[in-house]
C-alpha cells in the first residue's frame, strides 16, 4: 500500500479541534509533539528579531494511505484555520513503508 | 550514498531494548524524541474518545544507508514487539542527502 | 512549487547561531524541537555504552523551495560547525506539498 506522512505545525489552541476533525474522517492514529516555531510561515509579513522568543506550537504527524493524504491535510487546515498570522502549515511527505510493531506486517490503515 | 530515514514510534518501556538492538547491529547514531500518540496504530480495534489523554511514547529517528533500512526497521520491531495493542509503528522515509556538520561531507554511516 | 525539508540535528549551543544564519539568508519560517541523541553522527570514532545518557541536542526543521535546500543546509553547517565530535548532521528530505493554514494555498516561501 502506498503511504504518505502528513505533518502539521499549528497553534496549540487548535490541537483539540484538529484531533476531533481527524477522528471524524476516520483517522485514528497520530502523534503529537511540542515544538517551538518562528517566522514567515507562522507570521507572514512580519519581521522578527533573531532573539525574539520562539512561539509554542504543536506538530501532528499522521501516517496515511497515499490517496487519503490530501483529505487529511484539508481536515487539519479546516480545524486550524483562523485566517490570521501564525496559523501554521501542513505538509505531505513521501513514505516508503510503514510496519505495525504488533503484527510485524505493513500497516493497512491510519 | 543512497540514504533513508527510519522512524519508530514505540512504547517508552521499549526504548532501552531498541537502543541495545541498534547497537548490536552496528547503528550508532540516532535521535530520541518524547511524543504523545493516540489511535489505531497504537490500539487497533479499540475506539478512542477525542478527549482521552494521549499516550506517552518515544520516537526514534535513524539516518541509515538505504540498503540497511529494512534491517534497522526489523531490529526495532523485534525490540519493541509485545504482540499487544499499542506496540507502535516503524516507517521508512526517503532521504536526498545527509551531511556531517563536523566533516562538511556526506555522512557515510549511521 | 517543488519543496524540500531540511532537518538539522545540532548542539543546543549552536541554535542561536543557526537562527541568525537562517535569518541572514532570508529563511524566516522554521521549527525547533528538543531531542536527545547518541552515537556515531554525534561522536564518530568513539564507542558508546547503551546505558550512557543521551546528549541533549536540538532539531531544526525548515520547509524550503527545492532549489534553496542546499543553501539552507550549508548555512546551518556553517553555523554549527566546530570541527569536533558531536557537531551533528543536516539532512534534506523530499516533500510533496506544503500548504499555509492561513491562506489555504501552497506555501510560496519560508
Amino acid at each position: 500500500m502506498d503511504r504518505a506522512l502528513v505533518v502539521a505545525i499549528i497553534r496549540r489552541t487548535a490541537l483539540e479541534a484538529a484531533e476531533n476533525k481527524l477522528q471524524q474522517i476516520g483517522v485514528r492514529g497520530f502523534t503529537v509533539i511540542a515544538v517551538r516555531g518562528r517566522g514567515e510561515v507562522f507570521a507572514p509579513g512580519h519581521d522578527f528579531l533573531a532573539h525574539d522568543p520562539l512561539d509554542d506550537e504543536v506538530k501532528i504527524e499522521v501516517y496515511v494511505a497515499r490517496e487519503q493524504a490530501r483529505q487529511v491535510l484539508e481536515a487539519i487546515v479546516d480545524a486550524a484555520h483562523t485566517g490570521s498570522e501564525g496559523d501554521g502549515i501542513v505538509a505531505i511527505l513521501p513514505v516508503e513503508s510503514v510496519v505495525s510493531v504488533r503484527t510485524r506486517a505493513e500497516a493497512t490503515s491510519g
